[in-house]
């Protein structure tokens, strides 16, 4: 009897945790952050209060989180080890990072992210104590990914000494953004390649 | 006395404006957009709800003509007859960008500019009606500048032809939104540079 009760009550944390986080996506995606409410939450998730102030400090802390879990999904589905995951080298720098950026490209299409990513970019935005949380759990693990690829581009030769490869992130990844927050044009695999292209070669004419 | 009238009135009108327009960006910058309210702005404008709302349709159009306004009186304290300003065109492109960039990264590092502009692309990342306006009335005719530079380089032989003028512009512009938005490193004007260099140049070595 007593053996049985920790795996029953670790699964029903789970369920829990899984409801909370659902709730808290589709609730701040409904209504945005300023109001989505713990109570709120815990009212679609179908849990107490006190559940959810038991294992997160505040909504942030919540919203942030459900945020992580939803992103690490997304990699598990798409077939990554995802604490092991890693920019592919397959010698191919412009294929490998065209891999990536396409489906950066798919995830952020994807309506399912859609409102929440949002409602969470515009909070971090606002408010310096959110961006930064936004950017530590979310933005730097990914940034790691890529410094990590160029710099193994770098020892292969294939992207100059001289490159900052932190830099060279945000030449890939700030266009895609600017493109998906501020809704000019459209994202598309093709943009994605173009990226890449125009990264490795530069505007100017190669001798 | 019938003759004075008119520019009496139009002087008083200019300053109402002027009064509004502060009252809207500082509103919004301590507040936030939600919580900015056309009575808010009346009040501390020291006009009239009726005045503001004679003038604009709604809160949002207050704001984002606020906001052009701000932008085209830092175009003009910086030198630019505005409605002709263009990107220099001095025959050095990396030249010529890298005054643009250095201006935008001050542009976005003064604190004048910083709540109302966060205030500002939060909503419009939000809601895809403002961030609509906020993109064809301050974001397009930016973009516009770029493409015509471009496209003088490309005559001129400095760009390649098969580059798309648009997507160019995103690399220049797109990490410093990041890096702005996301605060994940100091904005500066050794990374302005970087990116021009990077961009024009390209990562791979040039043989």
């Amino acid at each position: 009897m007593a053996e049985s009760k920790a795996p029953d009550s670790t699964r029903r944390s789970e369920k829990s945790r899984r409801a909370i986080y659902a709730a808290a996506l589709s609730l701040v995606g409904e209504v945005g952050y300023a109001k989505t409410t713990i109570e709120g939450i815990a009212a679609r998730a179908g849990v107490g209060k006190q559940t959810i102030y038991r294992w997160w400090p505040s909504k942030a802390a919540v919203l942030l989180e459900a945020f992580l879990d939803l992103g690490e999904q997304a990699a598990e589905a798409a077939g990554g080890a995802d604490s092991d995951y890693e920019i592919p080298d397959t010698g191919d720098l412009a294929a490998d990072l065209k891999v990536v950026l396409r489906a950066t490209v798919d995830e952020l299409n994807d309506p399912t992210f859609e409102a929440p990513t949002r409602a969470l970019a515009a909070e971090g935005i606002v408010d310096a104590k959110i961006g930064a949380q936004y950017a530590e759990k979310l933005l730097e693990p990914q940034a790691a990914l890529y410094v990590r690829r160029l710099r193994a581009a770098q020892e292969a030769g294939t992207v100059r000494d001289d490159i900052d490869p932190r830099t060279a992130m945000e030449l890939l990844t700030g266009p895609i953004l600017h493109r998906w927050l501020l809704r000019t044009l459209p994202l598309t695999h093709d943009y994605a390649d173009s990226l890449v292209d125009y990264t490795l070669n530069g505007l100017a004419p190669r001798h």
